[in-house]
């Protein structure tokens, strides 16, 4: 599994991913699972991938060779004119990927799914945030709908539905991501950390702040502790019923 | 889906379960998933299932018949020896329910699956608590692993991990059911309101109070409204980063 989340704030876009990826729970690694992509002063894309990793990787690395190699430039994601064509060639790649496995042999499609998220900013438009379903399609996040996860959503999901304010500062943002990937990791075995994150304000068309969050990592071992303590406090603070 | 939990506490036992049944999203219904059998002064078993209505219905009729007709009476809830019969006589029953529907010309196995949790107390012996899984096999809660839940269970997870202990009052014990509730039905249609519990006090025999929450029901509007202030507020409460 896998744990990924794409946050639109008004200042810019957040994004956070775990690093463990496992086929069994003897058979784990550490992979990076976020890539970006960037032309300063012109366009940053950042994706994070969640799956299959031989498919997530095919995918990255045919996005990187398109983007390398002039003869083969078009399109990549750094010629595309909008955020909305990223998406779609992300999507394109994607399925080709997806159904180049399927037709090896191998019939249980659902072992080469995976799911994509993909944000950023191209010159003179505002910054885009999509969710990329295996099937190639996908959707855009809203103001009502202003952020996306992928992997192993459930855990997580409560803090940040109760906890997102798009006028968040960025510290915020990332603290509240950190609390969200605490209840995973506390829950989920097949997510594990490092974590990687990086935050992106509009119209600097390169990350603002990325970095590595290390087990001995201090700021995260803060939020780990105290975040039960917190949780307890707020819990104790309600009402009790009376019967 | 359905969620319910089963909570072992020193002072005895609560359960908690929601009331929606659906198949699809536009083929929604109430029906009441917890169920009791008591002798006064002697015993008391509650089941709550989660899984397939058809199955879980009848695994309850079953049990049911069985403690109504005389001639029937053994093996019944309301003759076996101890709660290890009782969760035993519940396993078979849940297997062999789901091997009659499967043998039935419909192979697709996972349709007539259903899970149970079982939690009583029998004169002379501590109260117990177990999770019966579709194959009829099951565990039981321990101080390590005081808790179980069954159906939509990662929403509500993070809040009974840090919440829980073993020493809280029927009161406290409700809240925290209620908050974990709250969040599932947040993020999961399929798991609706109204909600179900129980408290079960130590050599009582008989349920200590039982009650339905209805969606008017003031108390847990107060939860359900002051737990994401409360929440927010243990947010706030955490440093911020600094990059």
């Amino acid at each position: 599994m896998t744990y990924c989340v794409g946050l639109r704030l008004n200042k810019g876009l957040v994004f956070m991913t775990d690093t463990r990826t496992n086929a069994g729970v003897d058979n784990i690694a550490k992979v990076r699972k976020m890539f970006t992509w960037h032309k300063p002063g012109e366009r940053m894309i950042t994706i994070m991938t969640a799956g299959n990793l031989a498919t997530t990787q095919s995918v990255v690395s045919t996005l990187d060779e398109r983007s390398k190699v002039p003869a083969e430039r078009n399109p990549s994601l750094l010629e595309v004119p909008t955020m909305f064509q990223a998406a779609r060639l992300v999507g394109e790649t994607l399925r080709e990927t997806i159904k180049m496995n399927s037709h090896s042999g191998q019939t249980a499609e659902a072992k080469f799914g995976a799911t994509i998220i993909v944000g950023g900013q191209i010159k003179g438009m505002p910054p885009r945030l999509f969710l990329i379903y295996p099937e190639g399609n996908f959707i855009e996040a809203t103001e009502d709908n202003p952020f996306f996860q992928i992997g192993e959503t459930k855990y997580g999901r409560p803090i940040l539905v109760r906890g997102f304010d798009p006028d968040m500062s960025f510290e915020q943002a990332v603290k509240l991501l950190m609390v969200s990937f605490d209840s995973t990791l506390k829950a989920n075995l097949s997510v594990g950390l490092p974590l990687d994150f990086q935050t992106y304000r509009i119209d600097d068309f390169a990350p603002a702040h990325e970095a590595r969050v290390e087990p001995d990592d201090p700021y995260f071992q803060t939020i780990a502790t105290e975040w039960a303590g917190a949780l307890k406090g707020a819990f104790d603070s309600l009402p009790d019923p009376t019967f």
